[in-house]
């Protein structure tokens, strides 16, 4: 993928799928080993396997820094999943998952040439996936958690960030916010504003809100509003102060500095971004009360939360997550070169700095070109998980200094 | 592999190998991801990956039998160690086991083109291990135990055989004795004598040499002596009756027919066969209290129980475990092929008659050239893994009926 260059005009997109062509595509699965040393003589075996594979065992066990060398494990990536949040289907358990975790692996050795194994699991609780991970860590080098249900995935994500000593990224927050931050770098170009002077509202304060929330203020920006199914997130809000520890709790403490409360209508009056990640639709009369020269990133899949035509109409610029319309938001712009970047320069965590520092990479690769409809680089453009990985290796070497 | 010929006169493991080209082989690990679907597009992205997956993820979800044909996991077979008896290495742990568990991945590919992972783990406790994989069931198809200590990987084996509804087996145990019956069945034939008319010894009463007692019983030799290195086993062992449940003691109740004990002096007067899978010197002065025409089988690794060029001047037929000296005892004659057999067939279990089955077939495919240096296949035969298959799958189908 890297070495191959995608056509401008890629409209392969266009003609509808069907479902004769997706089945067939997926039977058998997606995936398939190989080996990388030959194995058709005598000697080949003899090296490969016994007796000759004996001296590289001895040696790790002497050396155990050995075992990043010349095992398989230190690049390769353990794509895990419980299967409870799966794409926009739900809670439709690990087997269902498994094909979506495939392709995941799939995309990880096309965009950042890394190996993955898909671990779905099931069972899901916390602590079990937590320890299964402990026990099987020296068969892996990296975890990609995907479609892992909110708020379970917060803890999930912080007890294995404790537990493991190597790269832990649930990507459906932090991949999501990656590329949402470097497209709203882009758009805020393109309208003529600063970063730091946005006022954005997130609409959904699951898994994606509210790491695309965390994003956002580590980024500098200060007036982020979050809205749930109930309305603006305030620390006022009686479901949110009984549940101090939750994310949407901490979030209120940190979003909001107006201190506005209410639902959208009160959010997105005088707002300059409009970030959907839930299945909540944006009406007509709200996107009216933003400010002029509105950014509307409506990310919800396959149905965005309000259509590019009528989005259109107010805002100045416009992205989905499909592709089929112009500045697709996709994690695999960012969750290849992060893992990859990561690896490479043998990060034990994936950190705040390293996330901005992707995205700032993604958003410079659309400079040259950059306009309403272009505020990111394509999802297959081959310079991205290049650029990406160069970028977090470089900021792992920073924080190391 | 099975496409591909092996000269009869491969002698490309005559020379010595170096350190350096075993090295060099093993760096950077020796598996890799592939994906089976082009990803050049977003015609090809929305097909493996979102939206198309979702309608496969919708399909398992609706119908579970779909995992099967629709996902990766019902051929994919994970190799799983604990790296507590690696080779001939011991205990040198998961990370200094993976070289190895890799080297089986790229042979299952290679001769049984079957996908697998390799899966080692923090934990030598046998209920966690049957913990984790249970946990991890959705994500595999068959579980391949390598290098795992006895006695506790009889207990971790029949424990995983009943928490979970596939296949099953560790290789070290049933492996070994599926070649050795096929070996035998060769040997039985070169010297002119009946399978089940042998008096056999195993020296040896580890993984292996249980599992070689076991098949040679099942296959219809009632004479087996076991011996270990407190000497013959039999019931009035003060060890042994200490100890009722243990794989010795059943063993010692149901072979040893003629109630001996005492050493290898006396376990070996008058024996036939002598099956070493310990590291026990066999002295020469042993070998020549053997019955005329007796078969000597010294498979430890690197270093056989005897030499061949000592046990050829009392033995009519010699085996080891070297590529290096005529008649290999190679355990990858049988684990592809029973593997893809026991899948192919869909078979929930793997039993004794499919590894009599595949027994069989191994020594079928030496009929046409034995002789008393060629009583098994070369492990390179592509015909091998085919033959087993078949042999596997045709033995799971008697046995539904």
């Amino acid at each position: 993928m890297s070495t191959e260059t995608i056509a401008p005009n890629d409209t392969s997109a266009a003609a509808e799928l069907t479902d004769q062509e997706i089945f067939a595509a997926h039977e058998g699965g997606k995936l398939s080993i190989a080996s990388t040393v030959p194995l058709s003589n005598k000697r080949d075996l003899s090296i490969a396997y016994t007796p000759g594979v004996a001296q590289v065992s001895r040696a790790i066990h002497a050396d155990p820094e050995l075992a990043k060398s010349h095992t398989w494990a230190q690049r390769l990536v353990a794509v895990v999943s419980d299967g409870t949040a799966v794409l926009g289907l739900g809670n439709i358990g690990p087997s269902a998952s498994l094909p979506v975790m495939e392709g995941k692996s799939a995309l990880f050795k096309a965009f950042g040439e890394l190996d993955s194994i898909p671990l779905v699991l099931n069972t899901t609780d916390v602590d079990e996936i937590v320890e299964t991970l402990v026990r099987l860590r020296p068969s892996f080098g990296a975890v990609n958690l995907e479609d892992i249900a909110a708020p379970r995935c917060f803890e999930l994500e912080e007890k294995l960030i404790e537990a493991l000593d190597c790269p832990v990224m649930h990507d459906d927050q932090h991949g999501t916010a990656v590329v949402v931050l470097a497209a709203l770098t882009g758009a805020a170009k393109v309208t003529g504003r600063g970063l730091e002077e946005l006022r954005v509202v997130i609409s959904g304060a699951g898994a994606a809100g509210i790491a695309i929330a965390e994003i956002l203020l580590t980024a500098g920006i200060d007036d982020v509003v979050l809205l749930d199914s109930r309305g603006v997130i305030n620390s006022e809000r009686a479901d949110i102060a009984a549940d101090p520890a939750s994310k949407k709790a901490q979030m209120a403490q940190r979003s909001n500095p107006r201190g506005i409360s209410g639902g959208p209508g009160e959010a997105l009056l005088g707002a300059d971004v409009f970030v959907g990640v839930s299945s909540s639709k944006l009406d007509e009369e709200h996107l009216k009360l933003m400010n002029h020269s509105s950014i509307v990133f409506a990310l919800s899949n396959p149905d965005p939360e309000v259509l590019p035509e009528v989005a259109s109409k107010y805002a100045a610029v416009v992205a989905t997550g499909r592709s089929d319309f112009p500045n697709q938001i996709n994690n695999v712009l960012a969750f290849p070169g992060i893992f990859r970047g990561a690896l490479d320069a043998g990060a034990r965590r994936i950190t705040p700095a390293m996330k901005v520092a992707a995205a700032r990479a993604i958003a410079e690769l659309a400079d040259d070109k950059l306009s309403a409809s272009y505020i990111v680089p394509s999802p297959l453009d081959p310079r991205v998980a290049p650029a990406v990985t160069a970028a977090v290796a470089a900021a792992v070497e920073a924080e190391a200094n």
